[in-house]
Parts: structure tokens; C-alpha cells; sequence
């Protein structure tokens, strides 16, 4: 079963590591299925039916983004709130999504030891991600350890992505 | 000078509490300004420079969101993402935010035991909004206590959130 990846980058084509990262994740088209949400859904409507059939057919599943003021990008938001809906992903007859594993892949702007409680930033990744695990655990998934790569908004070397986008397919394989 | 409420409510006409908050929070208009999202944008396009000269005309700014899986309203995090600019309000010349107060009002669907460790829910309310708090920090501005109304997904009777209503009041003038 291959692993299905929400990409929800706001402006794809102008970003650096999320671009990369997607050209990766191409390389294995019998491994990963990719749905980019501000592609699919340019008006906002996403069509939670086939959304929700999508899910329902993988259990292996990775939110990527950009992490924007220490959070989801807008969309993906919308698609928790969309999807997520009650009889099906929650409440007593509302299982579809349990005991599925869900990751999270995010390039994030900000230096890494910023991420620290002694840095500028003063919460760790794990702290700020807090609704990402809530929301999984509530619909009786499995919370996969986080992905991510630091420093995108300070020149970043091509190499150093390079890299990254090896380590996030290594990070894949190694939790499917 | 008076307070700022950025209300983003998906469908405030069908709320109970936020639109019962509303209703206590018109009684003050000498001291309280409105400022609704998604009654004001319903196409999703900010007005990012009105929306930054209302920021700059207030020191006192509460957001009032129903919290839906741990997390702002999709177009409340668009407005951090419009409107909260490189230059305005962060980098070296983006200080227009500085030092003001940012105070959050949530109603929450759960109970309040939820919310605890040993809850179903089993992060902290203050755990769930830290990409807030990390948001207002890094604009160098003041990060408030929370104010939330819980279970409103479980019947909260009207003399519950009638109350709740005036404790928000209270909330509001206790930090002005």
C-alpha cells in the first residue's frame, strides 16, 4: 500500500525545500501518491467525499507544509475541519481513520537551536505541534515522530536540501 | 483607547456561544470595536493594509475563535500569514506590534477535564495554543492568560452561557 502525502504549500512554485522535496517524492511513484491541496482545491472547496475515500485507502499518511507562524498552512487547517467529520473520522460509529499513522513533514524558516526553551522561539517542535497530536489521537490514530528541516529562510544551501530530501524519503520508508 | 475582537466564527449565525458573546460584546461600543473575518472577507482576500492600520490604531486585541481540532479557524491563520508581514510586524524594521496585548477567547466543545494530562484529550489548553503564544513572542508583543467556555458540544444550557458572556466582559476589562 503506498503512502499518501497532503502537500499543502500555499505557492509551491516559489518555494525551495517543499519543491525539492516533491521532485523526491516523485522518484517513487509506486511507493507515494502525492495530493497537493492548494493545487486540487484553488477555490477553497475541498471535495471531502473523495478526500475521505483517499484516506480511507492508505494508512500510512504524511502532512507537508511550511510551518507559517508555528502552524498549519490555512487549507490544511480547512481540511481537518472539512474532513474530519463526525461520524467518520470521530464520535461512536466514526472509526475510519483508526489506527492509522500519521506523520508530518515541515520545512521550517527558523534556525534549529531557536526551537529550544532557551532560544528566540522559546518552544520545542513537539510543543508547537501540540494540535497536529491532539487531533491524530482523537481519531484513534497513531502519531508518527515528526519530520523537519531548519533554516529555510536563511539561504539554505542546495546541498543541505539535497539532503534533506534524501533524509524525508529515508524517513518514510522507515516508518511504513 | 478601545479593544480590539478579531471574531472568526465559520457561521456565527448557527453558533451558540460566539454569537451570544457577540451580543454582550455590542452592548460596549464605547470600549469594544469588532472587527468580524469572515463576514468581512468571505472570498478569503484580506485586506491586509486596513486590517494592519486597525492593528496599529489598537494596544489591546483579543482573538474569539471556536476552537475546532486544537486550532484557529482556516482564516484566522490566513490572517496571521496576510497580515503579519516582514517589515511590519517582524525583521528589523517590523516593530508596529510590539509591546501590545494579545489576549485569546475560545469556546471549546469539550469538557474542561478533557484537558488535562490524565483527559481524553490529554495535552492542556495551554499546551494547544502554543503556536499562539509563540506568534505574539516572536512579534514582541504580550501574550495574555486564555479565556475559554468548555462543552459547548454538550448542551451547555443558556444561563451557563449567558454567564460565560459576562465573565468574557470581565475578561476583556480585567486586562485592558
Amino acid at each position: 500500500m503506498k503512502t499518501l502525502i497532503i502537500l499543502a504549500h500555499p505557492d509551491i512554485n516559489h518555494s525551495k525545500v517543499n519543491k525539492r522535496w516533491k521532485e523526491e517524492l516523485e522518484k517513487y511513484p509506486n511507493d507515494i501518491i502525492i495530493h497537493e491541496l492548494y493545487n486540487e482545491y484553488p477555490d477553497w472547496n475541498i471535495d471531502v467525499e473523495r478526500m475521505q475515500q483517499l484516506l480511507e485507502a492508505h494508512n500510512h499518511i504524511i502532512l507537508q507544509f511550511p510551518l507559517y507562524w508555528y502552524s498549519y498552512p490555512p487549507l490544511l487547517k480547512k481540511w481537518f475541519d472539512d474532513v474530519f467529520t463526525y461520524g467518520w473520522a470521530y464520535g461512536t460509529k466514526g472509526t475510519k481513520l483508526k489506527d492509522k499513522k500519521f506523520g508530518i513533514a515541515l520545512s521550517i524558516g527558523d534556525k534549529k537551536d531557536n526551537y529550544l526553551p532557551t532560544g528566540s522561539v522559546s518552544f520545542t517542535v513537539d510543543e508547537v505541534i501540540t494540535p497536529f497530536k491532539a487531533s491524530v489521537k482523537h481519531v484513534g490514530a497513531n502519531v508518527l515522530p515528526y519530520f523537519a528541516f531548519f533554516g529555510s529562510s536563511f539561504q539554505a544551501s542546495d546541498e543541505e536540501i539535497d539532503q534533506s530530501a534524501k533524509d524525508y524519503i529515508n524517513y518514510i520508508f522507515a516508518f511504513k
